[in-house]
């Protein structure tokens, strides 16, 4: 899904590609703040982003009043502005699909990944699985992916089912109202005309990459 | 590092952007043949990967003899001859670095990485984490990284080190003598005039995106 989004009144529609940068940028000025840094200039911020100051300037345009001064922006203003527009920080539910190593890891928050994200449900196919895997997080069999989706207000899936089923638990999600699906499977997941946002994040392949950098 | 290879004799020169290709389509390839698919042409590879039938066909000229036929390449053979000079099989050894909640369920291989990969080492500052992990790899303090990976032979370094010391355990790491960091920490590592490959892998920025693209 690209561009499409709910048009809430006085929202401006902000383009994906500005969301991804305006992301960066946040890092960048989190980290900054942390470091005692007080003003930066959009020609700073470029080189740093590897962007040219004017689409800096333009990206943060979208995000109204954000607290410039003659020296360039205040990064704790710059950055709050940023965590408001984006949501950044608005806690939401999520719910891990598919609960292997990897996945019971994920649930268990072993792995670092969102501060205002909830972990609400899990799910597996194997009845056995659900019954022996430790977690304060409640577990359900796959067939109630749709009804948990709405009871529990879930917004995220990350999943990390057996690679053939990643397509078609990918729809299901898709189509019981999920929002976003974070993909850690080797299996690239594509949902054409589903108004679901997907990133793939395939640690596999970056590691066949790196091996093949190093060895080829 | 970029282009910077040991020019093995009777072996060519991989540009990196080829080796990045070459490894999708080898997941693309290794797919398709546990799928009972056969021979498939320069186009469908196109394709599949959003590349040019003609890069493909460049790209696959840096491997050599491959197994062309009338209709298309020989789905295996091909892929055997891109695991072969890629050295994607080949066992190489790493360490994990930094050993909170993601580096002991890295160490422990909770995550699916590589299958070639042979983690034969931890290291984390903590004598105490030192003493209390349960594992079967060796681990040591971190001011033995530089003897252990010579002496190990440790290729990839896997980065879980806190942010405030990411840049300066990668330095350490490169002058070390390893080849490859992975860094899953959410600082970008650069190490210019270094010979050592870097990918990083910042899952905190990925949650944050879809984040912000669910609620922007």
């Amino acid at each position: 899904m690209k561009y499409i989004k709910k048009c809430v009144t006085s929202k401006i529609l902000i383009p994906e590609p500005t969301i991804l940068r305006l992301c960066k940028l946040y890092s960048l000025l989190d980290e900054m703040s942390s470091n005692g840094v007080t003003i930066i200039s959009s020609r700073e911020i470029g080189i740093k982003l590897g962007v040219g100051a004017h689409n800096i300037r333009k990206d943060i345009g979208y995000l109204g009043e954000t607290g410039t001064s003659g020296s360039g922006y205040e990064i704790t203003k710059l950055r709050d502005s940023i965590q408001s527009r984006l949501g950044i920080e608005k806690p939401f539910n999520a719910c891990v699909v598919g609960l292997g190593k990897l996945g019971t890891a994920l649930i268990n928050k072993e792995i670092p990944m969102a501060r205002n994200m909830v972990i609400v449900a899990g799910f597996d196919a194997s009845t056995n699985r659900l019954e022996t895997i430790r977690t304060e997080v409640q577990l359900h069999p796959m067939y109630q992916i749709e009804d948990i989706i709405a009871r529990e207000k879930i917004d995220l899936a990350i999943l990390t089912v057996p690679d053939d089923q990643v397509q078609a638990v990918g729809l299901r999600l898709a189509r019981g109202g999920i929002k976003g699906i974070v993909n850690f499977t080797p299996v690239e997941l594509h949902l054409q005309n589903e108004p679901v946002f997907i990133r793939n994040i395939d640690v596999m392949s970056e590691f066949r990459f790196i091996s093949a950098l190093m060895h080829a």
